[in-house]
């Protein structure tokens, strides 16, 4: 089984019968999402946070309160992503394959894009996709910069890192720069301790990569990030994908880039 | 006076004088957007309308309830537009040039693209602007299409209407795909039946330009969809701008064009 060909629906069946594997690589030209999901008493907040972070947090689409498919995802929000974190008062209760006893009829739930979405553009660039070479998780760092808060919702910028041959740099940065709703161009090329981070082998989401002596480690935006605002601002209760355990929509990723 | 040359804080105390024209073509450069405000309580059935209809409601920046400035917009949002009409259960109250009385400290304010931002970039690129040089306002049509409700929120889509050469009509639709911050390339172009306008000499809102034998007119999505979504889903109360009549913000143009 090539994971690349399955289709969505074939994707989120293997997920709901419990395989757990991060999703980059899966369902190519299918469109990944970041999920996270609140009680509608903070949805305009998390809404509104969306909204003054689009880099980080580009929505795709929001589901009805209770509801647990939306336009762009014709599976169960509830079962058909690999896996799930659920937070209580900011704090990670559970990380699990299936939420279906947790969700709540309240719960708004916010589908954000992924970077995953350009790494084929990347590839058909020649760029090289660590990651994806290793068969792991893209390492995502929390940052020290921190994102525009919104009502109760605020934290900081969480990036996702992929290492770029020196010479591949400005492609990469041409090529992701035409998905605008999937993060975009990258919010930082280089040094990782002017972000804060202090080591690249140590990631706060997903699995370290190599960085080879010619290659220089890029930064894009993370739909991570509304799950690092849920543990800063630590509303009552919230639910999100496990990092790199995405929701695989039935949006095409050709939908987002720029003609 | 030329009004194109304005400073935005300079257009902005004239409108607070009390001067009531039509804001195309003023503070070159600088964003121009469309108000609409309403209670906290449907903030977010307001910003998620703007979400499902990114094409007429592309959100530039929103208040904190109560609040009557934003990042981008440093002036007083109740005084310093050349008009404003207020709403009530979706019925048009007032109309008028000053609006603090009427504002409530549960107010939360909308700024939405408009797409007077891109009429400087038509003509640099050859294309005429008729409403500009007829010195009147662009004329706004409700059509038949509906936009995808949000909550309480829903209504007809508006657009508005440049009548353009039809050697041009390329050009324009290239040009203004460059903005899709504020509303982007055209929604239609050509029989204005198709979007149930019975005629163009009779716009809902603003007034009737001249289309000439050898034009096409052209739609865009306006940022006036809102306040129509207020008339059909009649909140309680709420403030728009009257029509063509923008909020200057502090926000260059040129930041809301993709490289």
């Amino acid at each position: 089984m090539n994971p690349s060909l399955l289709t969505p629906a074939e994707a989120r069946a293997r997920f709901r019968q419990g395989l757990r594997v991060p999703t980059a690589g899966w369902s190519a030209g299918w469109t990944q999402a970041n999920l996270i999901a609140v009680p509608r008493e903070i949805a305009y907040d998390v809404l509104l946070f969306a909204q003054r972070n689009p880099k980080p947090c580009p929505v795709l689409d929001v589901t009805e309160p209770g509801e647990v498919s939306c336009g762009i995802f014709a599976g169960d929000l509830r079962t058909d992503l690999p896996g799930y974190r659920v937070y209580e008062h900011g704090s990670l209760v559970a990380e699990t394959s299936d939420v279906t006893g947790a969700w709540r009829d309240d719960l708004v739930a916010f589908l954000i894009g992924c970077s995953f979405t350009f790494e084929a553009a990347l590839l058909e660039a020649q760029v090289p996709v660590r990651h994806v070479e290793a068969g792991c998780n893209v390492p995502m760092f929390r940052t020290n910069r921190p994102c525009r808060p919104a009502g109760s919702m605020g934290g900081p910028l969480v990036v996702s890192m992929r290492p770029v041959p020196a010479g591949l740099v400005a492609t990469a940065v041409r090529v992701t720069s035409r998905y605008p709703a999937v993060h975009g161009a990258p919010v930082h090329v280089g040094d990782p301790s002017a972000l804060g981070i202090a080591s690249l082998e140590i990631p706060d989401f997903g699995d370290p990569v190599e960085v080879r002596p010619d290659e220089v480690p890029v930064f894009w935006a993370c739909g991570v990030t509304p799950q690092a605002a849920v543990m800063a601002s630590k509303p009552a209760f919230a639910i999100g994908h496990a990092p790199g355990s995405m929701a695989i929509t039935d949006a095409r990723d050709s939908e987002f880039v720029i003609p």
